[in-house]
């Protein structure tokens, strides 16, 4: 870290996380500091102060920086204001001294889209299921001839003191000759107690695991080191079920259509997306698949019945009981998998409905179920699965079909993240002009997931669209980028020479205004109720962490506005990433967290609340269908900037007929 | 049992252990009494008093019978006849009073050949692996839905106290369906701890496994009620793997021609088998291969390993150490046996060497290692395998090969036991006739181990051989049946008139006595140093179990006779027919029985003794040569006998000499 301050006017800016500083010039902002230290802040519109997605926390020396105007705080709410939220690209250095910025991981652009990221979550205790040990025995004499086997297992007492293990009975099979071969000095490979491999010769250091996460629509598979716990490589695929059906639903169909042969096409399929998976993942790190020694899986209930061949038809049917609860533990090879022979796989616990192992798995890194203090957990996608609860309380978990929307599904330009998606967007409330950012930097083709999110979030603050969700027809006289199209009134984002194909503008639409709507009103509604059951509210939620890779992207501020995440303070909500897959590699090396997973399944401390059985989720949905919400007083802060910004005389109104 | 005398004068003849009694005439002699009443008694001669085979011990009223002549008496050592033993053909009642006759077992005829048979023997607690259970539950509502495999798992716990159950994998693909077509009312099977099966409905009674004796010859199976224990069927087939070789050393050379192959071949040919087997037991009870959940294996360590396809070269190479001790649990599917798909496969324990699970099996059944006073068990085969121990000592094993000759091998007109083999034989010491019984009471074709047996102890008894074995070349002058043939001197047993063939006279040769002489010498030999190791001697065994198919048609006395059985009174040698069978049924149906016998040989407490590493074998089987033994103060009873038939003047005069 150095300092070099060069002129005695000059302010010295310090960035937190990054711990990079510098010395800067009087009029500076702090955006161009970042950029010049590497530091990388989210600016859509180019640092022109249009699209408020460059928000730095001042921690120190807010007294030093120009005051923010108008036009700045037009993008910050209360609360931002009052916690020293500043957008950067306005914000500039006014007086020598030093200033101390921290940068939050949401203005952040550097994230590449791999969805097998995730923050890393110490283990309670690092302890694989699977081991080696080497020994060396003497050859036995006609004094002292015994057992093949039973010198093994005494070896293995006598020096590593494992009592309790034996042969799976394949190792019999080789044993006599790889001792004789060997001159009586082997590795054996131990799962839990069962003996699964015997090698001549010293082969400790090669013990691997393979951990994966089966989503819906994509594949996650991680390759790591079973003796130091650290991932070797990663991998990831497009699911390949989905030539069966696009959502778990399709793919069911697929399966009543076509029996037990249905399931078997499904399994096979994604069995060779993770094969290859493996096969990549060992290519990169110089690792035979017969190395691995143990795969853990973790995916929603659905994954992990055509995963399994489990008959999946009834947790599709009331009351939607699915077929087994703990973890399941089955030869590797029996399902397909390239890797050792003998390799276990493991997949984790179901919590209950479709909420399975890939909840189990964020339950293992957050371990909500053990904090003090009352969190929540969203896992946005096709389904959205939700977690609220705490120690005292407990955790209950619902899910909702949200729907493909966010996928970009139903939307008229939705795509899935790829190049040419905006996957940032932002509309200035005055010009109505927009910024936005494509992924690789290419001409647009369309809008994905978070762009969505995004659009929803301005169109709404600006006032395009009022609290129902209507587009205000008067502002196509202030902009002609509102107009009537053949679905409807909609906005334009891009003029058609600016896109990629030039063959069409890239619009959203009143229909997808409405299947946003629709989506994110699912989800508050099943938030609101989870909180109704524990008799609190959403200003009691302390920590609200967003998982998987979709919520990576979700601007956490764009999701409150439209009131499709609740009124989190922003700096309460803390991205997880793919914790599905942290917490399937944490499973692995540590037997202990399947264990205490599963014991808090068992004892009741993580449970299923079925949605359907809540007579009142209609009027919940409905209410949540509201731009943020009906209930105006469950969103203060957005309900503030919106009054703030007089975009929406309709909210302004409602709220004074209350008063 | 009727009452039935007829006239005062006449007699009341009780027989045991039938309880068949009936009333007689003055003159009657036992054997006819026998007749009468249906109570079988060996008789060779018919009767005449010339075989000595109709052996019975008259427990009271030996005074009212006619007393013993000379003729009579040379049939009978001086034990036998202090024990009030008379030849029932001989005996006549002579006096109306009651008597009662004990029928010892290898009197009696009616024994049919089959190697199924074994005596029964109470487990110590009735405790099969697998049990069924039968559960009816309230369908699931959306109140209490909870998980379909819980809701099982509970339900076991509850009323049956099941705990700490779970599924095999498997099962959980279907436990959906089951669950509601059978409207919630369900069969369980449990193998151990692991549900391995649900079926609609109540199907608890329909509970079977099967046992196995896996003999280097011949195979036998039975198939069992585990809801009763009994045995409902039964099936036998010779070993397939014969035609790889008729013993296991030239099958150990195959694999070791063909590697894994040929292992595989070896394996495959005895489940061929193995499967017919299971195929007829189960249409004879009307049972289906797939209700056999558990099956259980005996065999001596090579056809263990045959079996289990186990690297084999090294247990026939110093230090003879085999590759695994205890039980082998694996899935029965995986060794290609037709059953239940998840059934489970047991193979019992190996003792040491080529001492294997057919002797744990043995040792189930006559818990040699628990009783208080020492005792004998001898397995006489291909391979003999010879136990001697008590409580006090623990159990030593070793084995010998005594060769094919019992089976009839490297004798000139040895066959296996089928129709046309002389099973019994006796000689006239005066008149150097023969009388014999041939199995299926057909013409002779040859002569098969029992008869073998007898033969030379009949040689031996009338002189026809001395004790080292040769042909008494000067009782050819006595008759034309001691000739000189291509093989060197010969004794004709049957003119090739009397035989099937009508092609050549049946003769046993000096070549074949001599085969004979080596396989007894081998025999008597381990027997002697498991003696010597244990600082007892023949006189201190109690009781001599002589167990394994075979042993169960050598008349103990003839093996006595020619010293191939130490010489422990006849009362004292039971017969417990294919024990290693009843010990595989035993441990079938009794996890008890697995467990103690896995203990004993844990502890020690059943051990095997390498006879290789004794350096005085050779010392010990030369002096088992002769007949019956170069010692003869070993065989006090035989040599007394042999003194008093006066046809062996070289043994009188060695005795003299000694004296």
């Amino acid at each position: 870290m150095f300092e070099r301050r060069d002129h005695e006017d000059d302010a010295m800016v310090i960035f937190q996380p990054h711990g990079r500083r510098g010395s800067f010039k009087k009029g500076t902002s702090i955006l161009d500091a970042a950029k010049e230290l590497g530091v990388d802040i989210s600016s859509v519109c180019g640092g022109r102060g249009l699209c408020g997605k460059c928000k730095v926390k001042i921690v120190k020396g807010s007294d030093y920086l120009s005051p923010a105007d108008p036009s700045e705080l037009k993008f910050l709410t209360k609360e931002e204001i009052e916690a020293g939220y500043r957008l950067a690209c306005c914000a500039k250095i006014f007086a020598p001294c030093e200033v101390l910025v921290l940068v939050p991981e949401r203005s952040r652009v550097g994230k590449q889209r791999l969805q097998t990221e995730g923050f890393e979550v110490p283990v309670m205790r690092f302890n694989p299921a699977v081991r080696k040990y080497f020994i060396e025995m003497s050859p036995p004499t006609l004094e002292n001839a015994t057992f093949d086997d039973e010198m093994v297992i005494k070896a293995l007492a006598q020096h590593y003191n494992l009592l309790d293990v034996d042969f799976h009975y394949e190792v019999l099979r080789f044993l006599p000759k790889v001792l004789r071969d060997s001159n009586w000095k082997i590795t054996v490979t131990v799962w839990k107690n069962t003996i699964i491999d015997v090698e001549p010769g010293d082969t400790t250091n090669r013990c691997f695991g393979f951990a994966c996460d089966i989503g819906s629509t994509k594949l996650a598979g991680f390759l790591m080191d079973l003796n130091t716990g650290k991932v070797l490589s990663v991998a990831a695929r497009m699911n390949p079920q989905i030539s069966y059906g696009e959502d778990i639903l399709t793919r069911l169909t697929y399966v009543l259509l076509n029996g037990w042969k249905g399931l078997e096409d499904l399994q096979k399929a994604v069995v060779n997306g993770i094969n290859e998976m493996i096969e990549e993942c060992c290519e990169k790190a110089g690792v035979k698949p017969e190395e691995i020694y143990e795969t853990v899986f973790v995916g929603n209930t659905a994954m992990m019945m055509y995963f399994l061949k489990i008959w999946p038809e009834f947790v599709a049917k009331s009351p939607f009981q699915p077929p087994r609860m703990g973890g399941v533990n089955l030869p590797a090879r029996e399902a397909g998998i390239k890797c050792h022979p003998r390799a276990n796989l493991y997949f984790l616990d179901t919590i209950g409905g479709w909420v399975g192992a890939d909840n189990v798995a964020n339950m293992i890194v957050t371990k909500l179920f053990d904090s003090e203090k009352l969190g929540m957990c969203i896992d946005v996608g096709t389904n959205t699965e939700i977690g609220i609860g705490c120690k005292a309380t407990g955790v209950w978990y619902s899910s909702c079909a949200s729907g493909p929307a966010f996928e970009g599904m139903m939307i008229k330009y939705g795509m899935r993240a790829a190049d040419g998606a905006i996957e940032k967007i932002a509309i200035d409330p005055e010009t109505l002009e927009p910024s936005y950012r494509v992924i690789g930097d290419t001409k647009p083709v369309g809008i994905c997931g978070s762009g969505i999110v995004d659009i929803m979030a301005e169109l709404f603050k600006s006032g395009i669209i009022d609290w129902s969700g209507r587009f205000n027809k008067e502002l196509a006289e202030r902009t002609r980028r509102i107009r009537l199209g053949p679905d409807g009134w909609e906005y334009v984002i891009a003029w058609k020479e600016e896109t990629a194909s030039g063959e069409h503008d890239i619009v959203f639409t009143q229909k997808d205004v409405r299947e946003i709507q629709k989506a994110k009103a699912a989800i508050h509604a099943v938030a609101s109720i989870l909180c109704k059951l524990h008799n609190v509210t959403e200003k009691d939620i302390n920590v609200l962490y967003v998982v998987g890779a979709f919520g990576n992207y979700i601007d956490p501020e764009s999701a409150r506005t439209i009131g499709m995440y609740p009124e989190v303070p922003i700096d309460r909500i803390k991205f997880v990433g793919n914790s599905a897959g942290t917490g399937a590699r944490m499973a692995l090396i540590s037997v202990d967290e399947r264990e205490y997973i599963t014991k808090a399944i068992k004892e009741g401390r993580i449970r299923h609340f079925e949605i359907a059985a809540y007579p009142k989720f209609n009027d919940e949905y409905v209410s949540s269908m509201y731009l943020p919400h009906k209930d105006l007083k469950r969103f203060p802060e957005t309900i503030e900037l919106i009054i703030r910004l007089g975009t929406h005389p309709e909210i302004k109104r409602a709220l004074e007929l209350k008063a």
